[in-house]
C-alpha cells in the first residue's frame, strides 16, 4: 500500500516493508498510534481548510492564522495545498488570508478538476465576504503546469459569477521569466508570456 | 586554450588536444582553415550587430532581419548574444528589430558591465530612430539572473535619459512563475515577482 | 516518523502526512491493518532467516528455498538483506543456499558491525553444516562499501575460526571493473583490484 | 567542424563559434599557432605510442617512461589512450610498460575493430620481447563495455598466436563489483563477474 503514497514506487515501497518488518516490535505499534494520532489532532480549519494542531479540549475551528486580527481579510489567496501556503508565508510578501483547495483533480480526469466539496465550500467563503462588502481581490495562486492552469480556468469563471454582483476582481500569479533563467534557455510558453507581461 | 571555450574544463580540454593529435593530418588543416573562413565570413550586422554570413563581392552592410521591409521597426528588443535571437524568432511571438549587446561583463568586473563601443553604437541608432519619430519601445530582454539584472538597470538609466525628449517607452521581460513551475519549488524571489505582477 | 523510514527526508515526511490526512477516512485503517498483517503473516525463515509469507495454520518454520530439495547445500552465500537475495536469484548464476544478516551496523558503531543475534544463529548454522560434512564453501556477497568490507573482514574472522576444523573455503565476491566502466573514469581502488585480480 | 570533436553537439559547436567570432583578433592566430605548434611538438612513442612532448633539435624518440631504465619491461600493460595511462600511473599500483592503441573502433564497425597499422606495430613490439626473453605478462587493460571487450577478445586471439612459441601469459583487468557497488543495485553481468573471479 506504500506504492499509494505519493512519489514511492515499488522498489521503495518493498524497502520500507523490510524496514518495518525488520523494525522493534514496538515501533509498529508507536508509528501506527502517531498516525492516528496525527490523524484525530490534526484538522483543517473551519474558513481557510489548512490543516492545523487541534490540542484537546477546547480546540478552536479556527486555526492560528483565520484567529489573527492582523491577517487582511481584503486578500483572499487561493492555494492548492498546505505546503502552498507555507512556501508564500515565509516568502513574507503576502498578508491576506488563504484558502487551500486540497484537491485538484490532475489531467487526467478533466472532467471533475476541482473536488465539489471543497468548491461550494469555497464559494459560501467568498458570497458572504462579498455580502459583507470585504471582499477586494482574490489571487489565484496555482502552480504554472497544465492541471494548475486548469483548475485556474475553472477558478475564473465559477467565482467570476459571483464577483459579477460584486467588488472584488480575480487575479492569477504573474508569469514570465522565473528568477535565474537564462533567455537562451527559457521556454517558447514561458517566453511567450515573459513578453505579454513586459513592462 | 580549449579552457578558455565557454563551458571546458581541463579534462575535457584534454580530449580535444588528443583528439587533434589523433585526427588525420588534413583535418587540422581544414579545421584552422574553417576557423579563418567563418571569421571572414561572418560579419556583425552594421544596424543590429548580430552576426550573419556574408557571401563574396557584393556583401550587404546589414542582415537579413534588417533589409526586411517587414520588421516592425517600432519595436526594438535588445538581447544579449545571438542565440537569444535565435530563441526569440523561433517562438513565433516577436516581429520587430534587434540589437544584440554581445558583451554583457560578468558581475565580478561590475564598474564595466555592458562593453562601450557596443553601447555607443546602441545610442546612436536608439537616438537616430527616437529623431525619425518611429521607435515606440524598446524591450530590455536579459537574463533573468544577477549579471542581466545589474545591464538591465544600467540600460534603463543610460535609454532612459535619451526618451526623455523622445515618444519610446522603455519595457522588460516580464518575471513571475516561469511554465512548469510548481508553487512549492519556487524560489522566494520568484514568488515576490509572481505576487507583484499578477494580473 | 516518517523520517525514519530509508531515503525519507523532511520534506517527503510531510507529504506523507498530508497524504495520510486527506486520504479517506477508511484509508488508514486498512493501511495500518495491512501493516500488522504483513508484520504477523511475513515471517524470518528458522533457517536462512529470509522473510517468507505464511498462509494460516500449517505454517511451515522454512521459506520456499530452504525446502527445495534441489538448493545445493554445499555453498552459503551470506547476504546482507532480502532484496540481495532478489538480484542474486534473478541472475540466475547461483543455486545454493543464503543467509540474510538484516542488520549490518553503519560505520558510525564499528564495535558492532553484525548484530550478535543474527551472528550466533549464523555461527550454529555453520557449525552444523561443517559436522555434518556438506559444506563446502561460504560466499560473503556484501556490497563493496566500507560498511561492507568491514563487516565481511569480521566474518572471515569469525567463520575463519569454525573453518579451520572444518572442510569449507571462505570466498569473497569478486572485485574489479564493473561492467560498463571505462578505464578513464576508474577509481584508485577500483584499480587496484582490478589489477590484482587479473587473470 | 566542432561537432566532430568528442562530446561536442550542435548546441555547444555553435557556442564554440560564437565565442571565437567574438574572440579578440589575435586570439584566433594564437589558438590555430597553438593547435600547430602542439601536433609538432607533441609526438608518438617510438615504442609505446602514447604522445610525449619533444623540445627542439636532438628529439629523442621514446618518450619518459620507455627510457626509463626502472620501467620493468616484464610486463606490458595494452590501454587504449593516452588518458588511461595517467589513470593506472596516479594509481601507484604499476610500474610495467605501456602500449596505447589509439584507435578502437567503436561496435557500428565491428569488422575493423583496431586500427591495422597500431596492430601490427604491436605485434612487432611483442615480437621482438618475446624473442630477447624479457616479456613475462600482456596484460589487456581495456574498458569493460562491449566495445573493449570486442577488442580484448581480438587482441588474446592475435596476441596468443604470437604466446604460444613464447614465455609470457596474457591476462585481462579483474571484473567484478567495483568499489562502492551495493548489492543490491548491481547488475546482472557485473554479478556474475563478482562470482565468477570470487576468490
Amino acid at each position: 500500500m506504500f506504492m499509494s503514497f505519493p512519489g514511492i514506487g515499488a522498489r521503495q515501497a518493498r524497502r520500507f516493508v523490510y524496514f518495518l518488518l525488520n523494525a522493534d516490535g514496538d515501533f509498529l505499534d508507536a508509528f501506527t498510534a502517531a498516525l492516528r494520532e496525527a490523524r484525530t489532532r490534526m484538522r483543517r480549519c473551519g474558513d481557510c481548510q489548512r490543516y492545523f494542531e487541534t490540542n484537546g479540549a477546547e480546540t478552536p475551528l479556527l486555526c492560528d492564522g483565520c484567529r489573527n486580527p492582523h491577517t487582511d481579510r481584503g486578500v483572499l489567496m487561493i492555494v492548492e495545498k498546505d505546503a502552498d501556503v507555507g512556501v508564500v508565508e515565509r516568502s513574507g510578501q503576502y498578508h491576506g488570508s488563504y484558502f487551500v483547495l486540497h484537491d485538484i483533480i490532475p489531467p487526467a480526469e478533466p472532467d471533475k478538476k476541482i473536488g465539489v466539496p471543497v468548491l461550494s465550500l469555497l464559494q459560501q467563503k467568498i458570497r458572504r465576504a462579498n455580502e459583507a462588502g470585504i471582499l477586494k481581490e482574490i489571487i489565484i495562486a496555482l502552480s504554472a503546469n497544465p492541471q494548475g492552469d486548469l483548475a485556474t480556468m475553472e477558478l475564473v469563471k465559477t467565482l467570476g459569477s459571483i464577483g459579477k454582483n460584486g467588488n472584488f476582481k480575480i487575479s492569477i500569479l504573474g508569469r514570465g521569466l522565473s528568477t535565474g533563467t537564462e533567455l537562451e534557455y527559457s521556454d517558447e510558453d514561458t517566453l511567450k508570456h515573459a513578453l505579454e507581461n513586459r513592462k
